[in-house]
């Protein structure tokens, strides 16, 4: 066998590595042969000189191989998921799962936490009472196919070595590496068993990806590793300037997703939630146009059979029902206070990157992984961009249990909402797909 | 204090780092707050994007005063030092510190082991019965001071933060790094208190520059380096496709440099020991012309007292001087095989690269550090470049102690000598300065 140093050097020197070199490299870290500092040079090397398109299959392949990989290949229907490069107020795969599993997808979701700014589903679905996200993969496969969806958190079951590579990656700033993304979402959701796999790619300035140029990077780095296994990729690009929808804050964002489930329209999410299902529906050649698709979701949403069917498994992952059709029974901050316009106008700017850092403030996100969260905090947003507005009215408003943490949050939301006093073009959510 | 993973990031994304930050990092790794994967990923972040003059200097201060630092400033004299990038048959730093001494100079050495096909200064002095390599610094500083200098091996009180990352940069493909190397010498012989350093560069087949390009770019780093330290830097650029003379082995070597240090003009040897006595001189200002240097440097070897000063620091150092005066006392291998040429013709290669790997064949070098050495073994080479050779002539005597060593030696040895029908040039030894 080759040494680390040379494997290292050669992809230093932009050499493209082996399929052999890889396994062997990826296999003596997993065995503690091959040290963190070593793993971390080669991570750092792999930043400058990227992975070809056939490193990049077997780098996917060592992590998804790492553990265990769901098998539905006897089902009879499409299994997929949904991922999102994440955002400020992105609650879609909530309302979505269940939709889908109305329309006769199977979906094991397996979602992750919110850190920095950005919200975390799993976070999300803890504000039920009682709802567990960690459930053991023979439990999530035996929901899967029972009720047609489940919504789990990241387990040591599921793609370790990629636990482990990200871990190191987040204290090397080794992160942000576009083949390193795309392997690691890849390799995640890969395990699941899934067929299809609808990517939300944010865009703007509450996104990971500041740029359409990286964001279009990573979307066609996961589509080519797809395409390697057999799994398709849609990619949306959606805007994350402003906050997805009206609600900022975990508890806030799961009334939003009832309301979606429930039949009711919110702009925006209904929107997204719609699209991606009807995206889905055609790719598998369940409708012949997305137009069909876009009515087949809005059918099933008012149909009341989502809320069902999301209700249904909540209750089998410990979740309190009667908190889903009382939400008065849903965590929610003791104190409010409505923040109003200083002038009249239109709405120019809410920014969302300043919105997912005050939740923070507020205790509602996370900055470091071992954070806890206080549920019940968050904004609402009561003018969105393109909306006219008239001095004293309330731009948005603050759920908040501490008055201290309202200070500091407050901070950040000085310049948060820009008022134009000539009319303002409302942005479009979708910007294209790929 | 900035997040460490922002200052990976910024060299990562080319933002030279803050003097504050630089010393921060390091400070850290030095405590143990920061961790060795965190530090390679920094290695190989700066092994792409390098590191500007500035933060060269602040580096490379960090590792210096990590360690003691030696004070002659109370001396009437010149403090200098040589090092030279390594190379087969380089035994320059034995005759050349005595002979500065001779003349005026004052030199506290600290020198390496070999490694590789390369030699090392301190395997070749422990050739010599009773030499200890292993003295502590201020004893060190003692023998500078009164026998006007000493040679010892690197110790845990000179930049002990180098030696951390030398280790690890040794496993994690990052020694490539010029600013490294640069920063890694220079803090080792800025630590010694020198106020000159001769910089013997090897270019060629059997140096760690393997490109005229890169061992320049490595010159100028660390003149730039020295400049900054209030120390010059001379360099001279000198070949390494074929041994330096005729002795490869640390024994033979020995006596190489005992007849060069006793007046006896060895070609290559005492040429390249006479140039940097010279060089040093003209620098210093000690002489008008680097003629009248090399005169004065050529007159102080005839004259014997270079020997002698040799044999005394020898001596001091717990050698046994009867062992210099009787070279039948030198360790020697007990067997020789002379391999003849075959052709009539003329020399056209020696390859260094080949003698100096075929040495650790025999015994005589080291493939990892721990390895141990028989100092008896090696190679003298009868024929240099250029010269004519007749069929049956011997080309070069091997020296061994182990039949089955010598077989393998001879593998590596197979085309190292060529011998090329029409008339070949000899090849300078010295390229050119800086």
């Amino acid at each position: 066998m080759r040494l680390f140093y040379d494997i290292i050097a050669d992809k230093r020197d932009n050499i493209a590595l082996s399929d052999e070199d890889i396994s062997y490299f990826l296999e003596s870290y997993l065995t503690g042969q091959l040290n963190d500092y070593q793993m971390s040079a080669m991570l750092m090397a792999v930043y400058f000189n990227s992975l070809n398109d056939r490193e990049l299959k077997t780098w996917t392949s060592k992590m998804l191989y790492s553990g265990k990989v769901l098998d539905f290949s006897d089902i009879d229907g499409f299994v997929v998921d949904k991922h999102s490069t994440g955002g400020v107020g992105d609650k879609i795969s909530i309302p979505l799962a269940p939709l889908l599993a109305e329309l006769g997808f199977f979906v094991p979701m397996i979602s992750g936490r919110g850190l920095g700014p950005t919200g975390g589903t799993l976070d999300k679905l803890e504000s039920i009472p009682g709802f567990s996200v960690n459930i053991d993969v023979d439990k999530f496969h035996k929901l899967v196919r029972e009720v047609g969806f489940s919504m789990i958190g990241q387990t040591a079951e599921i793609a370790p070595l990629d636990k482990r590579l990200y871990a190191l990656r987040d204290v090397t700033a080794t992160v942000e590496s576009i083949p390193m993304i795309a392997a690691s979402i890849m390799s995640k959701k890969l395990a699941e068993g899934i067929r299809g796999l609808m990517l939300d790619l944010k865009v703007g300035k509450g996104a990971f990806m500041k740029t359409f140029e990286r964001g279009k990077k990573l979307a066609q780095t996961m589509q080519t590793i797809g395409n390697q296994f057999d799994t398709h990729v849609d990619v949306l690009f959606t805007n994350m300037d402003e906050p997805l929808g009206y609600a900022v804050g975990n508890s806030l964002e799961i009334m939003e997703s009832l309301d979606v489930m429930q039949g009711r329209y919110v702009p925006q999410v209904s929107e997204l939630t719609i699209e991606m299902a009807a995206t889905l529906m055609k790719t598998f050649g369940m409708v012949k146009s997305l137009e069909e698709g876009r009515e087949k979701a809005e059918t099933a949403l008012k149909s009341g059979k989502v809320y069902e069917k999301f209700r249904t498994l909540a209750e089998l992952q410990g979740g309190d029902p009667r908190s889903l059709d009382d939400r008065s029974r849903l965590p929610m901050a003791n104190k409010k206070v409505e923040i109003k316009a200083a002038s009249d106008g239109f709405i120019a700017e809410v920014d969302a990157l300043s919105f997912g850092k005050a939740l923070i403030q507020l205790g509602g996100g996370r900055l470091r992984q071992e954070d806890s969260i206080d549920p019940g905090v968050g904004f609402i947003i009561n003018k969105k961009v393109g909306e006219k507005v008239s001095r004293g009215e309330t731009l948005y408003t603050i759920c908040y249990s501490s008055a201290a943490k309202l200070e500091t949050a407050k901070e950040y939301l000085e310049d948060a909402v820009v008022i134009s006093g000539s009319e303002v073009l409302k942005k479009d959510l979708i910007l294209g797909n790929l």
